[in-house]
């Protein structure tokens, strides 16, 4: 009998619980209290029992549809278009193929491409959600379908997501413009019910209120979503009597709107590193990110959802990194 | 009886020809004799005759999978990225949603993907083709697969397609900077066994020679496809001996190459217009198409021949405009 592989009921004699119990254990369920799960963890590692996941993984794959979905807010956006690109090639590898779908930032529209996905039994979902709550995926989620979410995560949700610091990447930015003698510097983003406009505008007001800065409202523009909007807001700020000197434009499209609007000598930054950055006069200083790395650790981690991996919901922060090209060092009225 | 409908039947006793016959003829069936059909359209006037498509229709649709499948080169391609948000919308209006593949210019990757979408039933596919033939595609036709393409035609395919005039649109570009005093024009274009720069290559040609100009081998750089590729394009070019004073890129994603290694002072236009053309020094030239327009012709044909539409198959031509900036006005040593 030592020869045979333990079996659940061999874990559950052993803690002294129900095989039910040992299951929710081993599945990562977490209305198990604490300390019964630590004894089963404990009687798993003594006796070496293994969930016989090939078993497992032969029976689900069985019943794939070998399709998965990906929901983005606007694909025109290029870093969105990226993380599209990134996704669909390791759906390839896996041998599932990739429905699209954006929301144009609308959740009820949001709502709809995910229910006309699921009503094709997608296996799982790589979401950038729309601002709102997405409790209504809980009962997708209960039936089977995996979700990730990529560049933004899902209030409300409990399921992986693969990110940046947005908060972070934001105040650095700032707070390297700031010291450049810059103290009226503008902030241009979309909604901050958005969570990552959410997280670059509290680093904003954080990199003001660690320089001692009052925050002006006038240098604040939310909801702008395309770039006449972007250079329309930009227009606005430079006609107030104590315009700024500095910006930061919130993601790609909005920084191409707001160059067209801005003056050479205003110091700018943009989210998002793009193609013609360094060609620019002043070339442009640049918050980058990897939307391929997001998307790729994305698809993987929702791949190992659908394969069977039932470990608890992770977050995943990638790097972040301020590209210095002249345009957000130059120097302000207070610079030293 | 002569108030009710006349039937397929009908119109075949009139005529004198099979039932068959008819069907064949008002499926648009290319194989019926070309007089035989004249009779069979003859009869169908005289007796009023209509095809049931409302039946036809209801029947059909219960059929659809309402999964439509879009093939793209790489959507990272800001124009095939307004190709896919507009086929999208398209889609989503007509009650259907889209899987997404890219071909990456690999025929074999596009017929994987093209497999993998039609093993899921998709009632049709948008198709930007790779390079080569693409008679693989027949037998999903046969079996009922819409075709429509878009940006590029099909060579060896019978389908509708939705394109511009690469042809004319070049050559009316390239007249241009010689009618600004060039005669050394460089262009760098992907392989043009891709329709698109097979077209465009043509028109640079035909411009050349409608000038009197010999063209130049070192002068043409075909099979570029990245914007590293292009800068290192142009660099080779500006290191000849007696190398060009104008430059045309063949699309956006080789502009924005071209772009990192051209100096100011060379004349330059782009295929496809981009969001910071005119904020570029000198401002870019452009050669602006419409995707959205494209696309959303394309996907409109589509669901057409979803939803029972059997006429011949058509091409659509779409205009392009010449926008001048600025960089493709720089004038040349033969300047009047």
């Amino acid at each position: 009998m030592a020869a045979t592989r333990p079996t659940m009921k061999d874990v559950a004699a052993e803690a002294g619980v129900s095989t039910m119990t040992v299951s929710r254990v081993v599945n990562g369920d977490s209305a198990v209290a604490p300390r019964t799960a630590a004894r089963v963890e404990a009687a798993v590692r003594k006796l070496g029992y293994q969930r016989d996941d090939v078993a497992r993984q032969l029976r689900r794959t069985h019943e794939l549809s070998q399709i998965i979905g990906l929901l983005v807010d606007d694909v025109t956006d290029p870093f969105m278009a990226a993380v599209a690109s990134a996704a669909e090639d390791v759906a390839r590898q896996r041998g599932s193929i990739m429905l699209i779908g954006s929301s144009r930032a609308d959740l009820r529209r949001e709502r709809e491409v995910i229910a006309a996905f699921t009503a094709r039994r997608v296996d799982g979902l790589i979401l950038t959600p729309a601002a709102g709550s997405h409790r209504f995926l809980r009962p997708a989620q209960a039936q089977g379908t995996k979700i990730v979410c990529v560049d933004r995560a899902a209030p409300g949700l409990d399921v992986d997501a693969v990110v940046v610091d947005n908060f972070g990447a934001v105040r650095e930015a700032v707070a390297h413009v700031v010291s450049h003698g810059h103290r009226r510097i503008g902030y241009i983003g979309d909604t901050p019910r958005i969570w990552t406009f959410g997280e670059r505008r509290r680093g904003y007001l954080a990199a003001l209120e660690a320089a001692g800065i009052a925050a002006d409202p006038a240098l604040v523009r939310d909801g702008v979503r395309t770039g006449p909007e972007a250079a329309a807001a930009v227009s606005g700020m430079l006609a107030l009597p104590d315009p700024p000197t500095a910006l930061l434009a919130g993601n790609e499209l909005l920084a191409f709107g707001a160059l067209t609007a801005a003056p050479g000598d205003l110091a700018f930054v943009a989210f998002d590193d793009f193609a013609l950055a360094a060609r620019l006069t002043p070339p442009v200083t640049v918050i980058a990110q990897d939307p391929v790395a997001l998307a790729t650790s994305a698809a993987h981690l929702l791949f190992a959802r659908i394969h069977g991996d039932v470990s608890p919901p992770r977050t995943v922060v990638m790097p972040t990194r301020l590209i210095r090209r002249g345009s957000g060092e130059i120097p302000g009225p207070f610079a030293a």
